[in-house]
């Protein structure tokens, strides 16, 4: 894995290049940068890539028994589209990506990312949005299991004022 | 519908997310915030997002008769991509938004959005930027009709110099 | 092409809306673009996009002969997805950029980005970061070729400390 900090406005707005190497996989290689450099980072983001895997597990919710259905890809898939986000589950950083993968055919699969090996490059972009503030405390944007849906969602949000 | 506003750097560019809930449409619940918020938000910025519907409708331009050709699934499918700005158009917030979808095989269909409903959750980031100046007026960036093809593109920018 | 600059904070970070007309092809009119305005823009960046091509050359890396295998879609196609960065190669401003694009039936097949003639209308936002520092010289991201992969890699980045 390797980097480079384009963009560094502190406290806020931070925006990161990230090469992922052959063999590393996606979101342990991400949740081990944004452990590493958290008090820089904090835990809120958004990530958008592109680049190709040699393996892939891919999943599908299936909202009547509360579970991902997933499917394992083994052969060399370009990344054609990578897009999620960053946020705090259990107090840890936790990423929530979606990506659509490519074969030789050129044909498209896609679903929630559960696992995935680089093959010749990983080209991430991940924004990070350090929320300090002098007079507040810090409060990074967490998810915690919602019963309903038996997903970890973002919560301690504010409700979108329907008729105010 | 659920919100945080990660970002707020005045005037210029803010940065929401925002959670949608099960049974929200996609279009109608942004289009609603947007003009819940215009006063701060303005109506020129990007989004994009993941997440699941329950129901779509996607479309196909046909650039022969000049209309969008659609379908509808009425099935989970996971929102693999979603990618769009926010313009204004008719001096209304307006979203132009094109996803992917995967089903339960991880199939990928998609296209341009005309209407979506949330399963599980929708996960959104919009980032805004409010065009206030000190010594201009507000720009938001506009649609209106283009007669050649039938749809309302991006109006009032610049040229660029081809041979400038 | 026609453009507009949303947002101009220097030094560091532009964002650009970028509507690319009929008969645009994407790579050489955003290259163009960038060579026009480098001394502004620099050659650090993002890029997402929606939009229409009515003709696409798509690729996917084999790794074992290190080419690209491409496909040509004489078609209309909604662009579903478009993700990809600026960066440095040879001295000139280079897009790395995939794409999905579905057809009438809303199938989608995407690949890497080898060349592509937009329809409609082309809506990209090209972020882009000047890294101009008072002490420091520019630098922008660049890429040099990497003997293992026989690709173009992202180069001079700072490597992650595994065991710092």
């Amino acid at each position: 894995m390797l980097y480079k900090l384009i963009k560094d406005d502190l406290p806020g707005d931070s925006t990161w290049f990230i090469r992922l190497e052959k063999g590393e996989e996606i979101l342990e290689s991400l949740t081990k940068f944004c452990k590493k450099f958290k008090s820089f980072t904090g835990a809120t983001g958004t990530i958008t890539g592109i680049g190709a895997v040699s393996y892939a597990e891919i999943g599908w919710f299936d909202p009547e028994v509360k579970k991902y259905v997933t499917k394992v890809y083994q052969e060399n898939r370009e990344i054609t589209s990578l897009i999620g986000n960053l946020s705090l589950k259990e107090k840890e950083p936790f990423f929530h990506i979606h990506v659509t993968l490519s074969n030789a055919a050129f044909e498209v699969r896609g679903g929630h990312l559960v696992k995935a090996i680089i093959s010749a490059t990983g080209e991430l972009v991940l924004r990070t949005f350090r929320t300090i503030r002098l007079s507040y405390p810090t409060t990074d944007l967490t998810r915690t299991l919602d019963e309903e849906t038996g997903l970890y969602l973002w919560s301690e949000l504010d409700n979108f004022p329907e008729n105010g």
